[in-house]
């Protein structure tokens, strides 16, 4: 077994193909109708027609294939190269501290230039909205780390980039705001008055906080005003997404051979999928096709549970109500989780790719609290250096928390979790940590069953 | 010639020794007494004995030592892993876009987990002290970047670690004080309540802003006090901090053979010497002993230009006239610069290699302003995705300066800069430069003859 403490590849190691687990579902798609996507006016399967008014049709068409392997284009692959492949480290240094029998690896995606995983469906995203001819993309941030992934990948492909940020973000953590500006996109605070809704909102009240919720719908208005123009850049959830995101996975195949090892536990945070896809989905392949018994752990948040306390049904995928109706783990789309510090883990639902393979039994969840998440994160940088963004913490907890098992079982398991992003633009939430303000908020059940009494009966026909 | 974007090296690549230049030096130490360490009071050099009450013995033996190669500690270099080697990149897209025949090639330091070259030498005095059987270790900071990393270091290897931080900034860019915080540091507010000086500051002025000078003034005091169970953490300007910074050049220089190239010039920012050291003195080893003719440019900020306009002479190496007195290029150390955004290049003096290595006519010197600096960093970060720390963004504007000289004279030549931060802890300054705020600080000489007439007479022999 090989003795360094990072396994790295060179440029020609970058995957020449994403993995996309549609030819692998153990589920078929008519069985329980998970991979259906709705109108929420009519119930019905939207077609790809209509799909492609918002989305670029290189994106449609892939959110259908079954095609195994789906080819990177080479100016995606030559972007890629600036920061990819990106690192798998051995965490010696924290082994050693837990005096584990044990081997923690982990992927780390915050050596990409905006500091997550983000930018690996971003810059597909862009192309594929350059190649067709549109002016620009638009999306929707919360904190801003999707926004600033999606602002890099327009300025590589000399797109115009709209983001509309919730307002209250957007004036009280402005950094992820400059960052993209930095790179040349139009950041809006939601609601704006680029949208009839939004005017509304603002002559109502003029200080309005904005939401997520508001932002999508915010989106769906100026989307539709732009006829295609633009198109929406898609962070999370949807099936390309996920497959944008297996190079991580991808990339950490190949780091296990360097090392001589196979990971009997892969470990990522889930807010909507994509991160925990990315990296998993590539193990999940070798347990399907190659024999491989690895466990797939998604992590979420104890004040967003949506795999482990949410129900398995068709939900809207914003809180306002106007976007596309898909099955998932839902914690009802009017469910506002409790105001913890991973940003990126407050979603009501789940990937309906992660959401169906939950359902089947193909991979397990855990739902960890705020604080010992952050006791997790401060020792982890203690040891490896790297303070980790608050919703990559998630998976450092579990990690640790698997390798403390092996300690008392006395198992020498091999352990990798992804490390998603960095924490530079979270020190808020360390500082709160570290002053003991930091509250863990319990998963409160009869929000959730008021939330899912509002999930729209879906009749498939 | 290769057609990579990145040059990578393995662990084993990491350089087994750091590079001295005081065994290639090309002026006799005794010519201009270039190197002499002289006591404020009585203006006779410190002797080893009296350096070591405040620095670890190994760092002050190594400042007068002339072994050519000095071997890294072995649990440096394990530390050394956890981020190094860093990459070398070649700047295709940049060069792309400024349509020119250079190549252009820069260093990555911001891999470091604190996003800087610093912890170079930050971990092996941290050894030092470790190994001497110091308890921590102690030190000031301005913004927080050279503080970041004593406190990594630090606790790396379960050493306390103080930090004085500037009062005004500790209360406005609290984000490095959190940082070095979840290394578990003590972060003081400078003047603090911890010396007899700051506490006289305090009770004449509660709310008083501080500065490095007093910081330095407290450290000293402090030190003094603990008697030798804190060993200081000196960031920048002596000779054993310059060369634990060669790690950078000396990777490059493995990393250009891997490109089949050779830099005609090399370039990095230069506030107080360590940067720039780091990267440009193995170049200029080969060019002293291997007939080499590169190129070394040392770029500071036009508001603080003490190669360019500085005068070489005795002067004090603290703001606050308590440090000892090194032969330097200075402002005067009553200097104040104006306030610009590269916090690190503000400082009223040089290194003394790198003032003996310009006075002797061995490396270039270039001022810039602020504004054409921001200008740089923004496209560089538009077409290489990396947002330069407002230090860093001084080498990318003189290496497209030069880029663009070759493009009129129709020249290939191969540019190399060392890009020693990223600027995610700098998004003020970024917001500043967008919102057209950013002023062009004039050199103001009336202010810095001012400040040289304060500069001691020094009688040497």
């Amino acid at each position: 077994m090989s003795k360094e403490t990072k396994y790295l590849l060179s440029e020609s190691d970058i995957p020449k193909a994403w993995y996309n687990i549609n030819a692998d579902m153990p589920i078929d798609p008519g069985e329980t109708a998970w991979n259906a996507v709705l109108d929420p006016a009519t119930q019905k399967p939207l077609t790809p027609d209509a799909l492609s008014a918002i989305f670029p049709k290189r994106f449609v068409e892939l959110t259908a294939s079954t095609d195994r392997w789906v080819e990177i284009p080479e100016p995606v692959i030559d972007v890629y190269k600036l920061w990819r492949p990106t690192p798998l480290i051995r965490a010696r240094r924290l082994e050693k501290a837990l005096d584990t029998p044990a081997h923690i690896y982990y992927k780390y995606e915050g050596v990409s230039p905006v500091g997550s995983h983000k930018p690996n469906t971003a810059v597909p995203e862009a192309f594929y909205a350059k190649d067709e001819g549109a002016t620009g993309m638009i999306t929707l941030t919360g904190a801003g780390q999707w926004g600033s992934a999606l602002a890099m990948a327009c300025r590589f492909f000399d797109l115009e980039c709209h983001v509309y940020m919730v307002r209250v973000s957007y004036y009280q953590k402005p950094y992820r705001r400059i960052l993209m500006e930095s790179f040349g996109a139009t950041v809006l605070p939601s609601p704006s008055d680029t949208t009839e809704y939004g005017r509304k909102l603002l002559a109502e009240d003029p200080d309005h906080p904005g939401s997520l919720g508001i932002a999508a719908s915010e989106i769906v208005e100026a989307a539709a005003t732009l006829a295609g123009k633009l198109k929406f850049g898609a962070g999370a959830l949807l099936g390309p997404v996920l497959m944008h995101q297996t190079v991580i996975g991808l990339e950490a195949l190949q780091q296990f051979e360097l090392a001589g090892e196979y990971p009997d536990v892969v470990i990522a945070c889930n807010g909507a999928g994509s991160n925990f896809g990315g990296f998993a989905f590539p193990f999940l392949h070798q347990n399907f096709t190659a024999g491989k018994n690895t466990r797939a752990i998604a992590v979420e948040p104890m004040a967003c549970p949506s795999l482990t306390k949410g129900k398995y049904t068709f939900d809207c995928a914003d809180a306002a109500n106007t976007w596309p109706l898909m099955k998932m783990h839902t914690l009802g789309h009017s469910f506002v989780p409790a105001g913890i510090h991973a940003g990126g883990l407050r979603y009501h639902g789940m990937a309906p790719h992660v959401s169906a393979l939950y359902d089947h039994g193909d991979i397990e969840a855990v739902a960890v609290h705020q604080r010992p998440t952050f006791d997790a994160a401060i020792q982890f940088a203690g040891e490896e250096g790297i303070l980790p963004a608050p919703e990559s913490a998630h998976a450092v907890k579990v990690a640790i928390d698997e390798a403390l098992r092996c300690k008392e079982a006395g198992e020498a398991k091999v352990i990798a979790f992804n490390l998603s992003g960095h924490g530079h633009y979270d020190l808020g939430a360390y500082d709160a940590y570290l002053k003991n303000e930091l509250e863990d908020y319990e998963y409160p059940d009869e929000a959730v069953q008021e939330a899912l009494s509002q999930v729209p009966e879906v009749a498939l026909g």
